[in-house]
């Protein structure tokens, strides 16, 4: 079940993720309801639209806990809670939402940064330090970072020893092994980091986090912190269809970071709705039978 | 030689495809003369600019007239017309001018979407509906469609039968084939579809249709209904390369769809004139020497 | 160390490489300091700001003796000039700076266009035969261009008896390599044309001059004379890395061409940021001990 | 009663009033509910939004008909219908709707071009013939048209035995009389052409139709066709208020031709929507008592 | 003393005024240093930059004190703290710090909003509610409001015992004084409020507050809630030389909630920065004789 | 007669006058041909346009002369030679080749900077410096300025002793004229500054200068050194009209300094068409008789 979250407190160089779940419902608008990806559409599945919370700036604390009571409500209805972001921030309530009710619960993070700092700023609590919160509440072991190409030697000397940091430094995948322990082992591409992540969600319930920025900003400008030489938009779904064919069910789900204002093209609000529409698509249940053509 | 049709009446998302012709003419003045793929120069080369037709938006059924003409003059006078649109819809007339004097035209059709509908919005000529009437026009056998990444059901059921559709989705090839005949078969992208489908046009007259956003929307944004994972720019024109290698020659050709407000870098233009440079160093007949250096 | 100049006197199509430097180090604030690429981070090498020379639009000789200047300054102070453009012409001073101090100095040029006219609308001078006049500084042996995917022919039979030029057509390469000498040999993206051109600087005191188009203008639309087909970013610091790991040390570098108006998205300049990190990790002596975490 | 109708068929220049009446709705979140002006509040007003219509671009009369039903419905239900455009044209089947239940109808018609020509581009419906067809349904006398600064001598040709042509040329006062007959009296501002029109509407119903290019491109940039030298934003309001103050009760009105993709500030919407404020705050009628502070 | 603080918490529509300070400061490299009105130039008065303050972002109460402290150090040090803000709950530690020094401190707001508000989305500290706060700092009657044109009658419940609330509604004035007392007198533009509230400060240490979209958004549209219907900006220079024929000398200045990510022309900040201009030429203390021409 | 010349050589901050000619042509499309204002038609009119003239960044002694002969030209042809610039260093080869058939000529500069410094960045010719070359040309004593609002004390001392010189500080004009002498006369706006400025040319051959920049950058944000406090648009073409009412006839005429890349909304093009068609209308002579209707 979709529902919005404007949150927008803690961005730290461009703001205007608020404005992202209102610019993904709108670029929807201009996409099919069928997924070639999947071969269902949309208007045969059960999901339904929460719609977005009222998250006022500045009151961060409560907009936390906002985003937590709605993924409650959504999981006691039986729902899979989709967040639309936001900062990224809002993960937290809604991982911690969803670990409640899924014990062993597996955090499956797609990102340009790791966001593992302990504080950024300051704060404990911001879009730079989310990650090392979210793994406080499901265990270190158990949040999985894939595709990340920005992080500090701090965050790697919290990540060395769990195991699920799996970055990518596009190409550099020929001397990327040698100092494996030193350094982290660096993926060429994100297909490539993701197959090495995937064995370890297995057979688990997994959220998948999603910040837009882990694609590259030539498809996705409309973001606070764009970094180069991230992965192609449809390597996202494809991901996603991995997981799928793997057999594993998502218990929650997040699309976070949307800066509508930074891409007047309005193609990463296309981009992110296309990441949504396959979410649902692939994961899904079924509301009638979709043999209609 | 060259002819514009801005045909702007039944864009259905974001409209300004009228400002197509004037933008990709304004944005040549960046590109050389001189194609390195093709290895000849524009100035050595036979083609003439018939200008820009005056389509008064809202007079549909008078704009498809006076392009169907156009294109009429532009082939009594021994030229191949290749139209800068415009919607889509621009292509319906063109195809009739063309269809009227090579018999047995094939249409080969690159695009993100099928516009395989019967009718759209209540309408039989529409942007969404086109290329259903261009197979009318030269029966459903003759249409090759290839590089399609979004399309519903409902065009899959009318076109597979005609054996010329050839979808994309990037990366999917792996599990591709597994049902064909209930779902087409998927190409992993823009190359593998076009070698797939260049079989089927080889010996015929050709008439090219264009829609920019076969491109991916990184490339060119500056379209009305942006699909994330298209064809890379230069696919394109590796691709009418092939076919010149083939040694089919075009009986006509168009690239539509471009809307530049959409795109403030222009860069969606440049690939658009791009493509015209290619059509025309690839396909148009000498006309002095080229020897020149 | 970095020094900037907007020199953007002789652009020929879209004005304002003159905000390029100011741009990169703006967007810089958005990137971390440390290189997983490089393993190193800024805040542990020896380099130093310059800042940015005041040049007067209008004056252009004056301000290539400006940047003639500052280069020296920066060379008999121990540093290696790293510029920041400024338009392309800016190259020509600060090779000549640098090849005074490094007999057998290689330029490698990195673009999308040659730059090898004689003269350009009638000027000498211009960013349209920098490399023209660059070579006539170092030799037109030692002028070795990489990437180049428009020429005209003019400029192949300049380069052709150097042996320096190596183009990319993306794609391209299978039927390449058969009229060589008649025409260049085409190489199917800028790894592979590097890969073919790295072995002619072997050993040698190397300067790079990257031109921001030589990228394609999906990842950095903000330059003047935007071209399609160009290299992802990652590979241009992915080619600093392997001429790192040839054992080369570059004498001197720039970044030009970067006009952050066409660029609303403002990612041009954060690519361009990104290329000088890079630059820096790889290239720049340490300052202290780079353990710390 | 609010309906929006995002009308975009015979726009002939810039294209893009289909997104209008969704640019209006967002920009009101940035506006309060009470009016200064009015002294009233929109919380303790009795009206409703009825919503979009949904007009399928390229079929006008089609949408014509869908916009003349949603008119009566509301008037049925005992409504002022407003109407949030969607172009010019949207104007003729609301004023249709309203003047069967309004005899004797007056329209007030403010814009910059006077509309009035009987074809435009050989169509008899067209935004530039709007109010030729209007007053054909209300009767010539029973259209005043005030702040028009762009016309041409047919549409004088036309208007000027109606008595209703007011049209401004800011500054023109002084020598603007003499030729009256042979030429129009032209006003130097719209507010001193309001007074000399609102006289012939008192005591009759009177429908108001506000194309937003009447305000100058300075305040609303975000039309299609900006024409320099309009109005001040707020004298749209003043003039609403002094119709207000004449006693006179708006029977329907129209806020048109909002053109958002125009305007990247969006001042443009939020003026659209503070014109509507105005209008519901000043003329409906009380829901609840507005003595609360 | 110039001082920045991109403070931008609590923006409750459209963030961004972050890059406010950066934006004034380099748009002034497009302006003179003589100012016409002041006929002084900023090289011969005696002033400071004291640069910007580093405020992160979701840290709002420690982003107070530091401002609170940048400018009790610049009162310490003799000189007139100018903030460049940021948003406008930036104007509260300020006038903290200037009310500790200066005994019977009157503030004088300019803004097109109230911001009186006792707490706006349950919070005490909004740029909603700054100028409550402001008021409960240096006494009700001492917070003199001019230009307000958007406000609610919960602000003007608690403004009108204080006599000190000068809002305007452009053309309104004709009608504007009869109910004096149940709501507020309106005046028809800035000057005239001005000229009303002005005879409040005389012989008062003032602290003007300048939010800057109290200026019209046709000629500053890069701010976060853009109000129709505003002042001109002369207006605004021409209101700070009225301050200084009176006598008056300023205890203390800001200008906020420039957010210039809403204005890609760059004039809003061009605004703020001639403002800027005119404070310091007019209130700076000469540093040498201004006789040179 | 028109011409255009895109000069754009020593524009010092924001460059991109090469595209003016091109935008106002473009835009002159949305504007009808009848002037209510001059009660003619272009379409009656007798003027030609003489095109755009290829100028060569970089070559700006090679551009000037460019300029000089293709004004000749048309002065030799019998025609009023109009040209669309480009940078204002444009006007100076403009009024070398009309004060050569001119004896007398005065020159009516209408421009937001005076441009009067002997040098600038030490360049003899540039924008900063064309009207000091201009007032070398004509005679200082017959350069007009009018509406000037940003100057420095060198260009008062230059300009005061010709008496030519009428700036404009809004709304200052009660205090301007006590140290007249020391200080010029402020005026305060454009209209009054003509005022007084008008009976300098009575009877003169006049040559009139109008850099886009004289009306405020709410109406003509697309220029390089927007300055607020300018000329409302509709002053400019009043001030034609009363040019003409004194029975003046001009001997050339300019509208320079259009930048449209920092105008996305396109109107400041639609200014300077809007000026274009006035210049026609009010002094064109007639081609054929206008009673046309």
């Amino acid at each position: 079940m979709l529902y919005g979250a404007g949150l927008d407190d803690t961005t730290s160089f461009r703001p205007g993720t608020r404005f992202g779940p209102g610019a993904i419902r709108e670029s929807s608008v201009g996409l099919e309801e069928f997924s070639p990806l999947a071969r269902r559409s949309l208007t045969t599945l059960g999901f339904a639209d929460f719609g977005d919370l009222e998250v006022v700036p500045g009151r961060l604390v409560e907009s936390l806990g906002e985003i937590r009571r709605a993924a409650r409500t959504i999981l006691e209805a039986g729902g899979i809670p989709l967040l639309l972001g936001g900062e990224h921030l809002a993960t937290l309530p809604a991982v911690q939402a969803v670990a409640e009710r899924a014990p062993g619960l597996m955090v499956l993070h797609w990102d340009a940064h790791a966001d593992l700092r302990d504080t950024f700023g300051g704060m404990a609590l911001s879009h730079a330090t989310v990650m090392r919160r979210v793994s406080e509440v499901v265990g270190p072991g158990n949040l999985v970072q894939v595709g990340i190409r920005s992080w500090v030697p701090e965050e790697w000397a919290y990540a060395r020893h769990s195991g699920g940091f799996f970055p990518v430094e596009p190409a550099a995948a020929a001397d990327a092994g040698e100092d494996e322990g030193e350094w982290p082992r660096l993926y060429p591409n994100f297909p490539a980091a993701l197959d090495a992540a995937l064995p370890l969600v297995a057979g688990r319930p997994v959220y998948v986090s999603i910040d837009i920025d882990v694609v590259d900003p030539s498809e996705a400008p409309g973001t606070g912190v764009p970094e180069p030489g991230g992965a192609r938009a449809y390597e996202i779904w494809q991901g996603l269809a991995a997981i799928r064919r793997m057999g594993v069910q998502i218990a929650g789900a997040d699309v976070v970071e949307v800066a509508p204002a930074y891409d007047p093209t309005g193609r990463t609000a296309v981009v992110a709705a296309r990441i949504v529409r396959e979410l649902v698509c692939l994961f899904a249940p079924f509301r009638r039978h979709d043999t209609e053509r």
